[in-house]
Formats: C-alpha cells, structure tokens, sequence
C-alpha cells in the first residue's frame, strides 16, 4: 500500500512542495491520556498501555505524523501482535491512533521531513535498474507490509479498532484486519490508494468485500478514493458502533473489550480462529475443521467452569492461555 | 454445540443446583395449535403438520424443555429432513418451535431432571480415560450434530425459520442453515456457545458470516454472546421480516411457502441446489455447475408449462416430484 | 437464463396468445437522447455513445422489445465490452436501457412478432430428439449466454449500470455482473426465472449472494420471483443509490464515470482486476495476488505522476492505457 | 456408474439375448475359504470375517454373479463400512470379490434372470415421463451409489483392495476409494463405462487421476474401457504389489493388515483422516488442518506407550479406539 | 511463454547473428503424407485432414520455420479447436508437427527472416515506455496465448499430441493441454523457458505437475532445461508410448483415435469434461459435478444403444454430437 | 512430528533405558570435508558453506546425535533459509546431513543425553493440567515445526536434498519440502510417526502424495512405518536419481546445483514461484497467476540477456537478484 512512498520518494525528493505541511503540523497533537504502561512492550511507532486487566491498548503513536506508517510501524506491529498472542495476560486488544487521527494517508508525511530519510534509507539497497529485480523487491516488501496486518489476524485473540478522524489508505488495511470497528461520529474512510495511481495491496480489496454486504458501494469507494462518513461506514456495516467522539469510543470499546475478556479464553480464541478460517474455506469444509478443533478443546476445564458459573449465575474465573 | 452438555453432565451432576429452574418451567406452555398431522412423520421431538398442500410444518415440539436439543432429537432432524426431501408432497418447509421459545439454551435443560439421564446415556459409552480416544469419539459426536443442520441444507425443499422469542446457541446454528428467516418483534438471538467455554462448532461460525454482511457485528456477537434483538436481527439481515407475534408470523411464513409451493418445484429446488453450491464455490466453476444443472432441467415439462401459465395469465399445475 | 425460450418457442407457438401484447407496444417508446455515437462501435442492439471523453454509454437499443435479449444481443455484448476492454479511449461505462424500461422479461417479446424467427432459427439447427445430444447443445448455448455477461466482469474498465423501471430475469444476470449498480426511484427488479420453471443459470444465484449481505432476502426473492422496489433493492444493497429519473440518474452515473476516469487508469482497472480475483479465492492467496499484479505496476509511471499532483494539489493527466 | 441398468432395462427387458451367458455362469463357483463370520456383520451380498484380531476381511459375495453390483450391494456397502468405522475391534480391512472375479462388469447380469427383478423394482417408482423429474430421480441415485465408495474412505479404518481377475467398471470405482491396491498377476481392469455410452460417475474419474501420476494412460483407458493387465496396473501405480494367484495374494493383504492392525489405531486412523484431507485442500490449510487434529491426538496415551515400546524394543498393546 | 520475442525482437534486431540458421534450415524439410484435407479448415500455419472418419488430424505446417509459434498461429489453434469442438464429424483429434520436428524453441525462428516482421507488428501498438502499462499489454498477451491451448482443452474431443523430435518451449505446453501424449523414440522434450530468462507461463508449469507423478524430475527439468529423451519421458509419464518413428507414430495415434471414435461421443466427451473439472477441484465436489452431469446424459440414446451392442456383440452406431 | 518428544519426555524420563545407545553413538561419527564456511551463517545445528559461487551447501551438523531435530534446529532452518532466501549469493541450495546418516528418527536422541534437558526447557513452560491449554501451546509448536520446514519452499531458491542412509520422521517432512530429491543407494526412508502413535503432521502426509504418483504406496508407507529402500524410492518417485555412495552423491547435487545457477536467477525463482502456487491452485488461477507475474518479470534484462546468450551461443552472465 505505501510501497508507492518507495518508488515516490526517489525520484519526487526534488519537487516535493512543502506549503501544505502547515496544516496538518497544527492539527497533529499528542494525546494525553495516562494509563499504566504494558512492560515488555516498548516500541516506537506504539504504545502499550492495559487499561483493565486482561485488555491491551495499542496505540499508534505518531500523532506529529498523523500515525502515517513508517518502516519502523511496519515491523512493530508483527512483533508487538506476535508478543500479544503469546502473551497470557492479554485476551482482548483494542487498537486507536493517538492525536488527531487514527492514521493520516502517508503521502502527508512527505512534507514532515524526518521519514524521507526513513523511506530513502528502504530503498538505497535496490540500487538495480533492472525491472525484474526491482519487482522482485516489491514483491518481497508489498508480502512484508501484508503480514503486518496478517499479524492481527494470526493474533487469536479478538482485536477492536477505534477509529477517530481521518482513516485512509493503510489505516483501511489496518482495520479491515481486525474482528471488530467502532468509531466516533466525525470518522472519515478513504480507500486512497487509487489517488496514488495503485491498487490497494495490504488487504482492503481482498478482505472489506468479504466483511461488507454492499459490493456496489465498496467499489464505488475503491474506485473513487472518495470519503466516506460515519454514518454512511455504520450503514455499510464496516463499522457496527459510532460514538460521539473519542473518549467515549475508547470507553465502549474497552467495554466490549472487558466483556470479551471475562469469557474462556479457550471459546474466545477459538470462535476467531474458526472465523477465520470459515471465511477462506467452502462450509462442509469448515465445519470439518470446526469438528477437529473441538475434539481437543471441548476437554478443557473452561467448558466445565462455563458451565458451572452459568447455572450458579457466578462469574467464572479462567486461568492463563 | 451442545457438546458442552456431555462433557458437564459427567461431572456435573452432584453440583446442579436447581434453584433456577422455576421461572423456566412456568413460561413453558404447549402451544394448541390444532393441523392435520402428516401420516409417517412420528417423532418424539418434532411435530410434523401440513396446513395447507404441498406445505410441511415442522414443529420442535418439548416446550417444557424450551425445545432443547437432546439426543433423539439431533436423530430425529436427520431422519424428517431425508424423508421431506424424498416426498414428492414437500415442496416447502416452515420450522418453528413449540410453546414459549424458538429453543431455548441447553443449559436450561441441566435443571429439568429427564434430560439428564439421556445425556449421561450418551457418554457412557466412553468409559475410556484416554484423550486421543475421547477425542475421536467427540469428533464423530460433533460431525453428527452438524449432520442435523446439515440434512435442512441437503433437503433441496425451501425451509423457511419461523423464530419467536428466544433463540439461543443451538438455535442459531438451525436457523443459519435454512433458507429463509422470519421473526416475531419479541425474538431474541444469542451466540451462547461461548458462555460455556466453547467455539461454536454446528455450523454458526461456519454459516452466519456467509449470510449476512456485517462481519464486525458477527463477530462482536460471537465473542460475547450477548443477546441480539429483532430490530437489530433485521438491520443485520439475519431475518428477513418480523411479525407483531407469534400467530402473524406463521400465518406469514405459511404464506410465503405457498407462495413458493405454487412455483415449479423443479425450478425452486434447483434454485437452492446451485445457491448453496455457489456459496461453497468460485463464480467461474459455479456457472459451469450451473450450466451442467440445466442441461437436464431445462427439457423439463415445467418450463414449458410455467411459460404457456405466464402466457395466458393461468396457474400451472405442475406434477410431483 | 432465456434458454427456455428456446424450448417453449419450438413447441409454443402455435398457442401463443398475442391479447397481452397491446400493453407492452404502447409502454415501449424510442429514448431520443442525442450523444455522439463512438465510431466502430456499430451494433444491432446496442448504442455506443461517448458523453465525456473516456466515458462510454452503452445503450441496450431495442425499445420496442424492451430490451429483451436475442442472439443477436448475446453476440454483441461480448463483441462491445472485448472491444471496449481494449480500447485506450474507454475508462469507465455505463449500461443503460433504451426506452421505458431496462429489460423486460424475455417472454415479453413472444408477443412481438419479429423475435419468433430468431429463436426459430436458433433451435433448428438441433433437430435430434436424444436428451444426451439435446443436453449438449443446452450446454453449450447457456455457456455462450454466460460469457456475455461474464464479458462484463473481463473488461477490466468499471461497469456502472443504471436501471430505470423493469429489471426483470437476463436483467438481473446482466447487472450483478457489473461493477456498481444506481437506479431510479420507480426501477424493480424480479429474479423471474422461476416463474419459466427455471433456476436462474447466467450469473443471478451465482453472483448476487456475493454482493450482498442478506442471503434469507435473496432466497425470498429468488424462490418467488415476486417484485422488488427500489427502497427494499437499496437497503438490500444490490443498488447504492436512487435516483429521482431517469435524467438524473443518467447524470449521476455519468459523473461517478468522469470522477472514476479522472484517476489512474492503472490504478482503476488494477482494483477491478483484484477485487474480481479476491471473490473467487482466500484471502491469503488473494494476498500474494495482490502482490504479484503490483510488483509491475508499482513501477508504473502513473505512480509518480498520482503522488506529485497529489502535493501539488493538481489534476494529472495519465496516458493512455 | 451402473446408472444405466436402471435406463436400460426399462427398455431392454424384451431383446436382451441370453446366449452369452453360459460362458459367465460357467466360470462363476463359489469361494470356500473357510474363516469365522463376525457376528453382527450379517448380509446378503457381503460376507464379513474376521481372519485375525483387528482385521476384518469383507468378501464380495455374488460368485454365481461375478459380484455385480445390485442394490442391495449399494446399500450394505455403507452399513458395513459405517459399522466397522465405529467397531472397536476393527483396525483395518481388506476386501476381495468370491468366485472367478473381483467385479464383473454390471452388464454381464442382464443375462442373470433374478437381477432383472430387482432393477425394475428401482425404477418401478419412476413412473414420470418428464425429463426433469427423471433427472432429479438419477441425480439422487447416482449420489447414493456414490456414498456407497465415499464410505470407504469415511470409514477411518484402512482398506486394502485385494483384486484378482476382472475388476471392471464399479470395480475400478471401489478400489480407487481404498487406501491400498494389490492384485494377482491375471487382473485385469477396465473402466467399461464408456461402453455404456457413459462418463463414469461413481468416483473413476474422480480419484483415479489423484492416486496415480500418468495422466495420459488414464485418459487413454478412460477413453478406450480397454483392458489393462496387472504388469501395466503396477507400472501405472493403481496397484502397488502384484501376487501369484489369488491365495497368496490374500496372505499378502492380511499381512499388510496385520502389521497395520499392531500400529496405534490412533496414529493410523489420523493418518487416513489427514490423507484424504490434504488431497482435497492445498498445502497449507492441510497442514493447519493436521496441526489442530494433533492439539488433541498428540495427548493420548498412545504416544507415550509407542514410544516406550520403541525404547524398549517391546511390541506396544493399544487399548480399544 | 514465447512473450520473450516480443521483449527481444524490438531490442534484439541488430544483434542477431545468423550464423546458427543454416543448420536449422537443412534439417527443416517438408512433409508430404497424402490425406484429404478437411474443407473449411483452411488456415496458414495448421493444415487439419481427415484420415478416418471421424477423426481430425491437425498438423502444424511451418515446417521450415520448425513449427516455432508466431501470431498468426496462436490465433488459428483457437480458431481451429472452437471450430473442431462443435463440428459433429470430429470425435477425436492427433495433433503433431510438419516436417523435422514437433515444435522449435522460438528462438530458433530469430533467424528465419520472415517472422521477424510478425514479431515487431505485435509489439508495434506498443510504444509506451511506461512499466505499469506494458505489465497491462503484457499480461492481455500471455493470457491470449494461454487461450490458445486452453482451446485444446476446451474442446470436448479427445485430443491426441503425436510428438517426434524436438518439442521444446512452447510445445511442452501444448502437449500438456492434450489428453493423451504418444512420442517416437527419437523425441526429446525441454522445458525451454528458463533459457530464455523466463518462468514457463502457458502451461507447462501448471500443468504437467498434475499429469506426471514424479515432482523431483519435474522440477529438474524446469530449472535448468535440459533435454529429456524418448526413455526417461515414457518412464515419467509424459508419453504413454513410444513408437519407432514417425510413420508408426502417426499410425499408432489414428489407430487410437479411430478405437475412441468407435465410443459413444456422449460418453468419451462427458468424460473429457469431467476429468477436467476433477483436476481442478475436491473429490466431493466432483462427485456433485458428475451427478449432475449424468442427471441429463444417462436418459441418452447412446446408453440404450451401447448396452444393447454390448449385448449383441455388436457394433453400435452413434448419431452425431 | 517430533512433537511427542515433547509429551513423552516430560513422562518417560525416570524410564527410558540406555541401553539401545551405544550402537547409535558408535555409528555417528563426524564428517570432515572442506570447503569454505559462508561468513555471517553460523549456526549451532547447521554447517553452511560456499562449495562454488552462487551454490550454498546447508548440512545437518548434529553427526553424533544422527541429526536428531531439537529446538534449535528448527529455529534456525527457519534463520538459515529466510536469509539464504535474501541472499544474493545465493542461487541453488543443496541440504545434506553430517555423519553417518541423513537424520535419524528422534526417539534414538533419547539415549544421547544432552538432548533430554532441551526438550524439557519446552515443556517447562506448560504447567497447565488442562486439556485445552494444552491444546493451544501444541497446536502453536506443531504450526511452528511446519514453519521450519515451509521455510524450504518460501526459499524462492531451488533446494536439492542430498540424502544418504537413513532419511527418517522428520527427515522425510523436510524432504518433501524440497524442490528435488537425490539419494544414495545406502539410503533409506521411513514415515516413522505412527510408531510413535501419531499421524504425521509437519508435511509429510500433506506434500508426499503431490509430488509422487502411487498413493497405495504412499499409504502403505504411512501406515506402517516400514523402510523404503533407494531403489524403491526411485520406482516411487520420491528421489529422482541414486549415486553409489555420499560423495558421488553430493557432487551429483552440486554440479545440478551449478547448473541452476547458471541460469537466470529471475527464470529460475520464478519457476518455483509459479510451481507452488500451482500445486495449491485450479489450472486456471494459475495461469492466471503466471500471466500477472509475468508481466513484470517478461519486462527484466535477463530476459535479453539470456536470448543474446542463446543466440551467440555465449555464457550469459546475470546480475545479482
């Protein structure tokens, strides 16, 4: 999806006009918000924060760069879902963007000086003009921007994206990714990719039309790159909730969150990986699949505790996945 | 799906505590409908009517368990749904539930004392301690259960869901295998599998996100079980219409079965053949499955009977199938 | 879809009724809107018209039989959107219908005198009286039928097609084939082939399920073939916008084109090409697709010349394609 | 595959000529192999012993018919396999014909007299003259033939083919739905449906190209029905060991079956499971399909006691599965 | 597969050094069998004669160029295979090569004057300079030139290569398209491509690692390109037999093709249809197709008239198809 | 497939007899060749050297313990292969095993001691009792084994394994991994999982039935364990060549490997590419797939390069890739 930043940024560093930089320098602010810090999860592009017990608050932290996403982002959103999904102490994820926006379209950051060292610093090691070799390393850099967002998948446990203000480009990529999306009424959606000449290629085309049940309206904005407001995304179905603004979508989305982290861990990470695996296969297929992930963990104890606490009307406590 | 009992029931037992069960057995009441039974169609479980030509009425019929699933019944499903599908009488179907619910969770049924030695009976076969053995005998248990559903989905009859008040964990699994859902305003829809520990393993996870298009929803219901109401079951297309009440809503989905019964039944059933093909299959190769569908079909007398019908303003009267 | 037509007509015509066709002549009135026709775009049944550059209106033009689709139009369809494919003028089209409805049902035109012949013709040339000899040509005939509208889906510009008043049966077919789908206010659609004793076999059940999310609607209708309105067809999301007319929605389908035109044709045909492959296949292969289309076009010059008029807040022009 | 009988006799009964028969009924004599019948496995058409613990040895058993296929056979081909899929003291199967064949080619029993009966009786129930209703009738027929060989690949228990002499039409459909093939050096194999003036339908085509790897020669064969000696059976791969005579090809196959039957049940039925899935899934969802079998296999008690066994240079015993 | 000489040429032409072509030249000889060619099958590079009835006998006849592909012949094959495939006299086909050998690699015509004209008109519409949009031209290119052998499979007739001498490139992908593949012993087959820069991309790689059974000598073969003999592709499966030269090559291929013809066209070509369907798709998903196929055929004539010469011992007559 | 080590050793250690090791020891003794390490590809368990440019030789470097596969080995295939995989020097590998034998079945590391507190550092860390946690831990390490040896087929550089003696568990699911399989004809194969009570589950029952072409000989094999001798494994397909001895073998293998890499680095990766996506797709998504890769490498220098090579019957030289 960004990989235009590397074909843009060789060649555009000569004309690239910065009088549009103002603007988005002064809407970018840092978010303030204090909640213990996760230790272990010490990142860059993120910070780690756990709001309640068991949840896990990501939040892309570059609010001065609109949380555009950098080299750096790429790679730490693989390690920091890769440590997440082993990691017992999380259960539930809530993902947000600090500042202004959930994530700016990257070409923004053109004008924000630090990352062209960042995106040169990519591409200095293809010096070859060749095309072949060159779409070789494409090839290999467009599959390492996908797993990024794979990782949320490849992650079991159920990951809520809170979405505030401006999500465009990757930040579709991004959500499309995860199990669920709220967002707050002055959300905007941009596919954006098709303004920079591309087809999207880090997962919106493969994965909103199968989250969405309005294929006519999906193209229209794939094609277009046009906004798409809160109200029309509720609509559509990308997003199931929209709260009034940013506090209280990172309140009902650690809400959910909470909810989701009191059940088994067991039935929670096993209802995403049948999801996902359903949405990939035929039906008898899945159900196949569904029959053979049961024999093991319909075993557990958490079927046997659910299931007390339910006729006790108590709260179950589940220990550590 | 209801998996869960058999492994609980084992070890439950001396821990049931039936305070709970009261209010469960007082809202259970048989509904006194009165049709004429169809000759052949004797069950324990289900009550097998047919209120007007060529429509078969389907009814869960243990209201004082809130039509809970036990073992007679998952048999029972197969065996009705193989006999409708081969009786040239059948060419629609409506499914409902007796007395107060749709079907209620089977964890309600922990507290009405007959289920529990049908559960108990069901594993006493496994006496073995071994997990590998336990594990193969769940898998064919569970392949079983899913068979039930399945046998809606392989009888080529239209089966239109007609739900009223709750529909819960199993529930949901029958209904995403019919073809049609219809509702009362006071149903209720809920994912309970995960409040017993489990991922849903009869066909929810595997048929719902196919059905709708809200995945972000599909997913925040599956991860928490909460309960869905109608409103919200029609904005999401899980239903496709809701009635006031119970009786409007049956004389609505023996309506439109008539409505579907009066059309060629060699037409309606080969529309659901290539529709759930098709779900299971790339658009190319359903085309190709489609064309080699018809090769035969069209040389059918019913088309030329639907035409002349369409002609001349007439009904078609078309024979058996 | 219309193959019955070839069945009844051979056997049918001698019990025709004409009464009903007086209606039908008198609804039927020639559409006189003046573009500039495209040369080398000459067609029996369709009109080819260029109201802004790159944008192509293709106008089924047979008002008279409303629309209803003969072998010559199953022919030209192909002919038009392969030429249409590879022509660097065309970036986006609209399909529209002449006169006062988009398609009628095919068995319309049995009225209409001149239509008789051609599907006379049609049939002739099998006069063997084998079902396995019949079952071949049945074959090979509904996949002709099916390559006229999956024409649509391998021209890689963007489709859009605008409905006004009947959409009825080949109708249907035609437009889940296409990319983005508006209407007028008094536009309904029928899935009619039930009603011809026929499952639908040229793309209705096979695509329509997958491009919207309401599958209990969508058996309702194709089980009944009963009408559906505008406001239901909207909501259901098979359309994404109504239109008060037929003018405005001409206009409005038009300006989407210009704005879709206005972009990188690399970019647009690319999202089309990839969205189309992500439908028939995981998300994961979809991924490495994706990867792959881009690893070329990522070096594309369009690029550049997106990202720069992107910062310098300009129009770009892109080269032909 | 033996479809047509039910096509042909319907219409045949007059002319069939009976002069060919004396030949057939000459060289069909009964087996006398004396071994202990295994209680509860009581059928006409199938003699069930049990040569060694764990083995079960299914004999075709229609030598005065060289084996040909009746209804009678289609349906006790499924219980039989269903009852040794869950028969504790079955771990692998072999399966032979008695008499001078393994499966003489369906046909051949038109000339039988008391066969005749029972295929009218089939087809007796078909009164309809319509295509269409014919078509639906063969469609459910032929299915059920099908779950006929689909339950030998259902049945998790491995099954050896031991053929000898003609092994023609449904035969060659039977043995590619087993897991192993051997056959004495006078077998012979044809796929004879083409005779028939039919694409075979009951798994030949299916399976025989995934379980060799010469795709020219099956096409040949399949296009031809020629006959295929065993030298040319073991270099195309259909039968992977080629025995004297029919007596020591039966030692042969228990012997197989025995060393089999030592093995842990558990590691061997997981293994046909996993067999099958991956030949009918890619690489990848197959082996996310092995790793979730496993989550639970690998927890049995079997492991620990084959691997003790494997240290100490023992022979394990496993517990009933 | 040959896209390289478009890539080539344009760069290439000075270069050339013709000093290779002499050799070439000389062994380029011109064959002179006397059959009668087909009327209507007319065309520059493909001369079609019928030497049986029946049977078509298509030769590629551009013996002095070594039948190397150029566009004229990419069109003709799929003119020639869509033609053949509805023309009833045709129910088997040999295809094989004029002159000295099967098919040269491309390269070879380098130096053969008069394609070089060809070549350059091909690429000459292209004169953009642009990465992204010759990938477009690139792409339409390479998929019309898989049209042209996929026609080969797209035609229900059997199709027979007749292999001598040299089959390289490109002919390894047409003769992995045909069913049946007969060779004389001093054939040899390489897989050209990766000597020209290139993965193979009309065929061969998709194909002939689904009709061979041996993956390590496949890949061999595709890595470094080298010559495989007569020997060691009979013994891989690629051919099934092979013959002393080309007289008794061509006559062994007729003999087999008249054997086919003998057969009831609906069964050898309901056959071609589904062994190709299997290939592509799940066991059980090809069990549906072919039941669904024979639904309509087995009410063939052909089934009644085959079964009765089987009985009779006679030779059926089939009428056309 | 090692995974039992993990579940046995936790349980087994107080019994496992020493008894059985002093042959095995005596057996394994170190090899000494030499060539040339490769600086930065310093591993513990593998031994990487440069035998001629652009060839890197993996070697399994565990001789006295068999090259038993312990938790560093699979980490580090992953290591090696993903950075071999972006090497530039790297064209062709060739992995071989140190020692006495090719690898050895796990359980033998039993006896060698050091191993056992490796294996219990993994189970340490899952102290769970239950069923379900149990689960997820081994379905995570079973998903991770599979990795190190898919890490062999995302490697776009072609892996020849050069295999001599035994070639076990393990062993074989690596091999299948490869692109091409050379042997000695000392070696020997078993598919020991199911003496160890399980199927196995990191590629052998996945891989080995697609690239060979006999599968009653396969299942044979999985079923029973038994050894496969070199000539055998030839017949099977399985290995595509035998050599008298370890050294004849591994020049074998090198001078194939120099062969490869003489070849255009972007022709041979892109086979390969295109090799695994076919196995795992219809014909028709691979094709195209083919075209869509195509289209940017058809447009690399060495597609010149190796044409003007061709031509000039010269040695083409190709830049790094």
């Amino acid at each position: 999806m960004s990989m235009y930043i590397n074909s843009v940024i060789g060649k555009a560093l000569r004309v690239v006009s910065r009088q549009n930089c103002d603007i988005l320098q002064r809407i970018a602010t840092n978010s303030t918000r204090s909640m213990s810090l996760v230790s272990g999860y010490s990142f860059e592009t993120l910070k780690v924060e756990s709001p309640k017990d068991y949840i896990f608050h990501v939040e892309m932290n570059r609010p001065d760069k609109l949380n555009a996403m950098n080299q750096i982002f790429w790679k730490e959103m693989v390690e920091c879902f890769q440590k997440m999904n082993s990691d017992p102490d999380c259960r539930c994820v809530v993902i947000s963007g600090a500042g202004r926006a959930f994530t700016a379209v990257e070409i923004h950051f053109l004008c924000s000086g630090l990352d062209l060292s960042d995106a040169i610093t990519v591409l200095s090691g293809d010096k070859s003009n060749d095309i072949g070799r060159a779409a070789f390393k494409i090839h290999e850099t467009i599959r390492q921007y996908q797993e990024s967002f794979t990782a949320i998948e490849k992650c079991t446990k159920p990951v809520i994206a809170a979405v505030h203000n401006a999500c465009i480009g990757g930040g579709i990529d991004l959500i499309t990714a995860c199990d669920i999306r709220y967002c707050t009424s002055d959300a905007w959606f941009s596919i954006k990719e098709v303004d920079i000449g591309l087809a999207a290629d880090v997962g919106t085309l493969q994965r909103l039309p199968k989250i969405v049940g309005n294929d006519s309206l999906v193209r229209e904005l794939a094609y277009t790159g046009r906004k798409m407001f809160s109200d029309e995304a509720k609509q559509l179905g990308i997003v199931s909730r929209v709260f009034p603004d940013k506090e209280t979508l990172l309140s009902g989305a650690v809400e959910l969150a909470e909810l989701i982290a009191s059940k088994s861990p067991i039935a929670v990470q096993g209802t995403k990986v049948n999801l996902i695996f359903s949405r990939d296969n035929s039906v008898p297929v899945s159900l196949q699949y569904a029959a053979t992930w049961n024999q093991a963990m319909i075993q557990s104890e958490d079927v046997m505790k659910s299931a007390m606490a339910g006729i006790n009307k108590e709260k179950a406590t589940f220990s550590k996945l």
